[in-house]
């Protein structure tokens, strides 16, 4: 009997595979595959040098991720492939590429090595801001109808703006481009040997919005060199999850080292994909997934247009509701940036020695701070601003710092800045009667650090719910997987019977959230003077 | 025949004496005494611990360095401490003390070792922002004459602002005080064994101005405590720069090991004692004195009020012309800050590979970063804001930042806005037709970081000369006390033949210029929309 399933959850760095039992969810085993390449923000492999912002990555990296990590955590499992009922995967997003009619990345093609445009842009790729601020200035000018769905703005890193800036930037590219693909449906039409375009991303991602893209006449006034592009280099061949993308075809098979003709699930955008392994199934219900940068997703009733919150998509999660997602374009990437760059050779010779992650000794000494205390406050969009301004050209910034200030406490800072980063998009959809009654959260510093656990409870004054798999994402792909090879019904029962219990509750600390209201007001107020055109100073600064 | 003078200069974390000959200003050689206790900012030497903004010093650390330093330098020059003409110092300033009848300082009575307010008061102590904010009220209601002398308003460094906290916080310190006193005219008192007070240090940050400090009425208003407070606490026992202010006395020979009688200078303000030894004569010459913190100094022929600029004393430093006196309170301490605080290990291992200084490492990188490179901009006020605003309660600020920034990016955004705040002294003066010419600079990081020196240049617009002197302030105040000896007829006299000449000049890159023209634009938009009231968030999170 066929009862476990694989996840595969390609981040921003690695790919992660779970096997699962089908029948109560357990995890039996894990494997990670790093992206060989990374991310490419300084050069290209041959060592061309990249503009700033850009954000690339190699494909080649997800197929090593199939051929690593799935034969790994099958064995491990300590079971036959054919014991597998089915596979799914979820993927970073907007992370897209230009295909030949073959399939095959332009990049890999020799006279494309050393042409940025013909790699993968990764979701943080942040230079078509340009472009992204065209084609809004366009659509509002124009009174698109898709646009007030996507918060009235388009962000830089969604599928149409890195399109647009290839056929500027590298219009022959753009030409021997037969298809631009989702990095996730790339990877799921090489497993199942056809092409296929998840639902969810190109709702989300690529303005696929009640049936179709816009019209081919808003390309052309966009660029004429846009001409025809809907239905050709962009698909309209879209999957939703009621089917699954197909069966292992004998490449697939080969790849994986799984059967062919096991199914494959139509791929989830990576956040996304953790809805069923939190349960997430009623309206009000917010998911929280912490990682490099954040995701918010809200069930609801309604689907109303919110202002800046990027994305509703009916059916986009659960059956019957409208999901709303909002980002974060950093968080702990912001973390990481500060550890890497900005801890003194002191605090890391004390972890050292006490053997302890920098993480965990920045913590441990930031814990012991009150709120407050180091009059400290900082402005999280060191990758821009997501939700709910939509703009890539912000940057960071802080203040409030004296010549006694610690690294400690601008650790603390740059936690806190993200936690009201998060209350911002909170109080936004509550704006617009789209309430959050329970905050469910899952993802790798969700799982490490407790502190900012503690912090974001404090700051949105909400319970939080911590579930007990660190893997939601690559769960919930197992969880997709086993609808999509009908072990389940549907997705709600499969993630009834797979879901993931919570494992800690973080309660607000009534003292904290008081001290911290006050300390919201002032970051609303810096967040509206630079982010809303009081002072256009960090786009100054950027150049733009 | 007497031919050298001795020079002391009392800085924040040492005392430098250097041997100097009279003939042609040559100094023959140096000893530096670091204090024992250095800055005491946290806690007191018994371990008591010190509220946020204190910053305290031990007068018997002043001793010390009479007691080492001085027979360390003249021994090391290799001359018989009869051959010393004169000695004369200079000290950071407003740094205060209470002490006895006897002279003797209240810290060192057993009753008063675990009291703050007993210990001498550092310039940079900046506890006693509330009593500057008060003092600055109360004269602005009653149209204090004197207020528009120092800028409109007083810093709480200064002196009454810093004796109202005793009164307030420790009125038994108070109440046993015989005589609050600079620390440099109570090294100067111990020297000659009679109590004096200087003009310089009087008239710059004491208010006495017009001969005399501001009225009993108007301190009575304040506090009926200071009642009668003008001619006793404060003593009106002031001495200008004509007369030496004594001569050594046994204990004073003794602690210095020169001859009995040697002649010792009025002291001077410390960044003022550079004046001579920069051969600053002229109008429209200004002095750059960088150190730990800046001090910039500008003669002019006419003494009107200039807003924010904290000081005007005719004679203050050359007869006949009135000397504008501005501050930058932090510019190296910054530096300082970030290294010690935001400089990763890979970089501390890399210059201690290379056998260089982490602040070299750090320049060196920073030299290749085109201007507006970085994408960042920083507001100087880690230590508050002297000038042009007088607000201690303001705190550093930097925006821009992605998670591409590097260390030596913000390094370098830091040097920029040091530059920035200079500017702004400079453009405040000429607002107010005190024009600058010239500039000679002189101190610490001016000769150790030639990168800031070209920064200020080009932000500046202005050729700044570097002059040879690594010890201006004790080679000033060596020529304080040639004149003083009577080896020369006057103070001009004896600079004209001691001086220091000039070693560099640095000339403003023009496209440099012009690129900072714009930066500088931003700088100013934050620094109003900060420091003058769009948000008061600095000091909101000061809890102020």
């Amino acid at each position: 009997m066929k009862k476990y399933t694989v996840g595969i959850d390609f981040g921003t760095l690695s790919g992660r595979c779970v096997v699962v039992d089908c029948e109560n969810g357990r995890e039996l085993t894990e494997a990670v595959c790093e992206y060989p390449h990374g991310v490419m923000d300084t050069q290209l492999p041959g060592g061309k040098k990249l503009p700033a912002h850009y954000a690339l990555q190699h494909p080649a990296d997800y197929l090593q991720v199939l051929k690593t990590a799935v034969p790994e955590a099958v064995k491990k499992a300590g079971i036959a492939p054919e014991e597998v009922a089915g596979i799914g995967i979820d993927f970073t997003a907007c992370t897209i590429l230009p295909v030949d009619a073959q399939g095959t990345p332009l990049c890999l093609r020799p006279e494309y090595a050393d042409e940025p445009h013909a790699y993968v842009k990764l979701w943080k790729h942040h230079a078509a801001q340009p472009e992204a601020d065209e084609i809004n200035a366009l659509a509002e000018a124009r009174e698109e109808k898709w646009l007030k769905n996507y918060g009235g703005k388009l962000s830089s890193e969604w599928m149409l703006p890195k399109v647009l800036e290839i056929l500027r930037q590298a219009p022959k590219v753009y030409a021997n481009t037969a298809r631009f693909m989702e990095a996730a449906d790339w990877v799921v039409s090489a497993l199942v040997g056809e092409e296929i375009h998840s639902n969810s991303f190109a709702g989300y991602k690529a303005l696929y919005f009640e049936g179709d893209y816009p019209s081919n006449d808003f390309m052309t006034a966009l660029d004429k060199g846009l001409d025809g592009i809907v239905g050709t280099k962009l698909s309209r061949r879209i999957g939703g999850f009621s089917a699954p993308a197909g069966k292992l075809c004998p490449k697939g098979a080969e790849l994986t080292g799984l059967p062919v003709e096991t199914p494959v699930a139509i791929p989830q955008i990576d956040a996304h994909a953790a809805t069923p392994a939190l349960q997430i199934t009623d309206p009000g219900e917010m998911m929280l997934i912490m990682g490099t940068s954040a995701c918010l997703l809200v069930n609801a009733e309604t689907g109303d247009p919110v202002e800046g919150i990027s994305g509703c998509v009916k059916d986009g999660v659960i059956p019957g509701l409208y999901a709303y997602e909002a980002g974060q374009a950093a968080v702990g990437d912001i973390f990481d940036w500060f550890v890497k760059n900005q801890v003194p050779a002191a605090y890391q010779q004390e972890a050292e020695s006490r053997g302890i992650s920098i993480h965990a000794l920045l913590t441990e000494k930031a814990e012991k701070l009150a709120v407050g205390e180091s009059g400290l406050l900082a402005l999280d969009w060191l990758n821009g601003n997501r939700s709910v301004l939509d703009d890539s050209a912000l940057s960071g910034l802080i203040l409030g710092m004296t010549l006694q200030t610690k690294p400690e406490e601008i650790y603390r800072a740059w936690l806190e800045s993200t936690a009201f980063g998060a209350k911002m998009i909170m109080d936004t959809l509550a704006q617009s009667r789209v309430t959050v009654k329970r905050l469910k959260a899952a993802g790798g510093i969700a799982h490490k650090n407790a502190l900012l656990m503690q912090i974001y409870a404090d700051v949105l004054d909400c319970e939080i719910c911590l579930c007990q798999s660190t893997q939601a994402g690559a769960l919930g792909s197992a969880i997709y997987a086993a609808a999509a090879a009908g072990v389940y019904p549907d997705i709600p029962a499969a993630a009834a019977a797979m879901g993931s219990p919570v494992v800690k509750t973080y309660t607000p600390n009534r003292s904290n959230q008081k001290a911290y209201e006050k300390l919201y007001c002032e970051y609303v107020k810096l967040y509206d003077y630079f982010g809303r055109g009081g002072n256009d100073v960090m786009k100054h600064l950027l150049g733009k």
